[in-house]
């Protein structure tokens, strides 16, 4: 058969018939899938960078109506297929149709691409700021430049980068998209691009506002993330690429937004555990386990001072657990990858409390496992037992005493997230004062009583931290406008003549909504004359 | 005589006795001074980033107010000693204590420090978003750790790493510095410190908010620069310098802003030579020679089209610089890597038009330098004919007809600055449409019919531009609040209990003044119960 186009300037172009191609597999079967997928040569690589900055800059001088219009028009197209998506989506991931993909996964999705249609429309996200007196007038502005989205495994709709969050801010700030497909979901992305492509014919944007292709080699892709024709970059993936991409990046001073590991620290408080062990286990187990693990925000390290409550704690935990069937997983490596994480922390001496069903039905299937170790073998090398164990696990520390979880807490590295359930009487209080102080600084989310996993598309949400959780800790995935900022260039424009001004910088306010920073006070108001 | 002591932890500490020193010179004079100035140690980093850490830790839960107070403190101090200091930055820089440092940089100084003291007071560089439906709140907050500010040679006051805007910005938002003094100025530098630490007596925040050292191996400040007890780094000076030291901080993911070369391009249009031409010329002598042509946002690259109007200008220009007497540079090496600039660039094909007097003087004195060149000569070469000239030279290219010229502005790298010269009468609109939208990108700010040497501090205003001219294209040295963005780490309060909540989160607006976003709209109200 032959391999897949990629979609290159406006048309979907096949690669020569020696180029490199990829497989996907069916991870509920284990089967590679009959369609194969072409790795882009270097020439390609080209023509995607080449018709993305002319997409680019053609998009940087377009109304944000027309580009709100190609965002709405995209989520109507992908909401109109969207059982024809779930069930590709289903067989290149293993996640199920429902609920997942068709009820929570791809209505997020499209909600993203709406709410990014309106921050387009507002323009809040540029933050436009003046200065009568001096005539100083300041705005983000987008960077003329394509920025390329690579997405994870993960979320084939909500993060994927033709059609995620990461593309979404992008696009609304007036980018072009060079989106490289996960390899693992392929078939999905085409599709996507497809829909995507139909809509900007709809709205009257460049046709190569939108682009996609699957593979490249590393040495293509780390020249693409130095090449000056590219803008920025938003990667969610692996740590072991991302840090190349980001050296390549770095090199050349250019944006680039990263999200790469996170072990989400839990921390259950004495007095919490005393008030209910048993339904926190549940409530945690329920977490770890849901979508077979494979969330960014998993809850993958607990943190507890011993105790019996504690042990309650572990034993329901350690029961729902040994009680889990076998998951399946997003690609062919990651069961065994859990194993090997498994095997590794028992040699350095965590114990197995908890082990899910050994699987017996075909596929990519991994066992759930849930580990515990003590406080002081945690603090003999606690680098080792922060390793990420990406899908259905958890290591629970259990401290002897608050001291020894503070000694914890003060080596724990960055996060997405931190979390902490403590007693409704206060008896945890100062243990909480004494603790969050400590992690606080090294997430980008701070919960209460409450499982990470859920990540709200909401203003305030901060889906972000230090490296390596995240790219930079000024800024944030998810949350609009937030997210959208990370692509904006801050431009003055120092004495300019106002028919000369951009819109939203004019001293009548464009649209009646859009808040502006008018000498210190934020309005909606025009600039008085 | 005894190296000056550095100021770590609160004290002044004496280097070991067989410390390498160094003597700063007397750029009027050429003669060396008499005091000597210890290369730190590795165990002094050691304790500069042991006290910045603890410091800092203390700074990030202190009220804003006794931070503000600080700084505000800081500036009483520096006003007091103006006379003092302005004669001792004049003797170590060779700037003139009048107008420059007593009248401009000092006040100007002074005035950051208020600015950013009524910043951290307001909070608003916090930029709170509260969304009352799912109870998430988020914030910049301090990273946690200090900032490490090396600033340049050529603002003794307003750019220094003890008290210059890097400075302010870090303070201000709840940062401990550890400065690097310029080696140029550390006499100035410890006077400055000096003052500092009585004002963290006089406002009651910890003795090591402050610390100062003077200059370092370069492994030494790489391995500064990727410690992870820093939080964050300010960069002003050298590309080569700030190459490797952004290497060392992008390695470990930790924030690093820079500000490291400019030409700042500046394009007179025809229309605009036509009206005035040899006033334009006058202005653009008087903007290029000021200060020995010492600034960042120096005008550095002139584009003009041919024609008489431009042979005008071109006449006027180079009878002023040849008319210029030489200049006082910063330190020894810049008159000669000034001529060597001019040299190469005759030798690539430029024409020498106007040279300033040869100096007889003793000090480090540098001859004015005025160039040209043809838009072919230019295009032949780009990159070699953008070379910084740092100091009191320019090169004016001379295209053919409009098209050259933007082929030129297409070939510009990135700069702090651009500025455009254009008829009155509107008749270079249609140029100056033609050419904004290839230049605008590059520069951090745009100006019309105005030199790029002032730099107001104003919140609109604009210092940065895309690398290596700016370190992130998203923000800016200059202008509060903005700048003080730079060094925010963005956390979400995720159903955090309403006691638990930082004050500028909380329902309650804690001062009536701070603006927050809440539930979509700009408010300095309470969140409504």
């Amino acid at each position: 058969m032959t391999a897949h186009p990629m979609l290159i300037a406006g048309e979907w172009r096949s690669a020569p018939a020696d180029a490199s191609t990829f497989q996907p597999s069916n991870p509920s079967t284990g089967e590679l899938l009959p369609d194969t997928y072409p790795v882009a040569s270097s020439a390609e690589i080209d023509a995607l960078l080449d018709a993305g900055l002319s997409a680019s800059q053609t998009l940087a001088e377009t109304d944000p109506t027309a580009i709100a219009a190609f965002l709405e028009a995209y989520a109507d197209g992908i909401a109109a297929a969207t059982d024809e998506l779930a069930a590709l989506a289903s067989t290149e991931t293993g996640l199920p149709v429902k609920p997942r993909l068709e009820v929570v996964e791809i209505p997020r999705t499209t909600g993203q691409l709406r709410q990014a249609a309106a921050a387009a429309r507002a323009g809040d996200w540029k933050q436009p700021v003046i200065d009568t007196a001096n005539n100083l007038r300041s705005q983000l502005e987008p960077l003329g430049k394509p920025v390329l989205v690579i997405g994870p495994n993960n979320f084939p709709f909500a993060f994927n980068g033709i059609a995620g969050g990461d593309f979404a801010a992008a696009i609304a700030t007036g980018h072009a998209v060079i989106a490289k497909a996960h390899p693992a979901h392929p078939g999905t992305s085409k599709r996507l691009a497809e829909i995507a492509l139909a809509a900007t014919a709809t709205a009257g944007v460049p046709t190569a506002t939108i682009q996609l292709y699957y593979r490249s080699s590393h040495a293509e892709g780390h020249r693409m993330a130095s090449d000056p024709r590219l803008g920025a970059i938003g990667f969610t993936g692996s740590e072991g690429a991302g840090r190349k991409i980001k050296a390549a990046a770095d090199a050349v001073g250019k944006p680039a937004y990263f999200e790469l590991s996170s072990v989400n620290p839990v921390a259950f408080l004495p007095g919490a555990l005393a008030e209910k062990a048993a339904d926190l286990a549940t409530e945690f187990s329920g977490s770890c386990l849901l979508g077979t693990g494979q969330f960014c925000t998993n809850p993958g390290l607990l943190l507890t001072i011993a105790g019996a409550d504690t042990e309650t704690f572990l034993t329901t935990a350690a029961a729902n657990f040994n009680a889990a069937p076998s998951g399946v997983m997003l690609v062919p490596s990651l069961p065994g990858e859990l194993d090997a994480s498994v095997k590794a922390l028992v040699a350095d001496g965590a114990e197995l409390m908890g082990r899910g069903t050994q699987p017996t039905e075909p596929g990519f299937r991994a066992q759930p496992a849930l580990l515990r170790v003590s406080g002081a073998t945690f603090l003999g090398d606690p680098k080792a037992f922060q390793r990420e164990m990406f899908g259905p696990g958890a290591l629970v520390v259990v401290a002897a005493d608050a001291d020894e979880l503070a000694a914890v807490a003060e080596h724990l590295e960055s996060s997405l997230t931190a979390s902490f359930y403590s007693a409704s009487d206060g008896s945890d209080d100062a243990l909480y004062d004494r603790l969050v102080p400590i992690i606080a600084a090294k997430a980008g989310r701070l919960l209460n009583d409450k499982m990470p996993t859920g990540v709200a598309v909401s203003p305030a949400m901060v889906h972000g931290g230090p490296f390596p959780a995240g790219g930079h800790p000024g800024f944030t995935a998810v949350g609009i406008p937030a997210s959208l900022r990370r692509f904006g260039a801050l431009r003055c424009y120092d004495n300019v003549r106002a028919g000369r001004l951009p819109a939203t910088l004019q001293d009548k306010n464009p649209n009646g909504v859009i808040w502006r920073l008018i000498d210190g006070t934020w309005t909606q108001a025009d600039v008085a004359s």
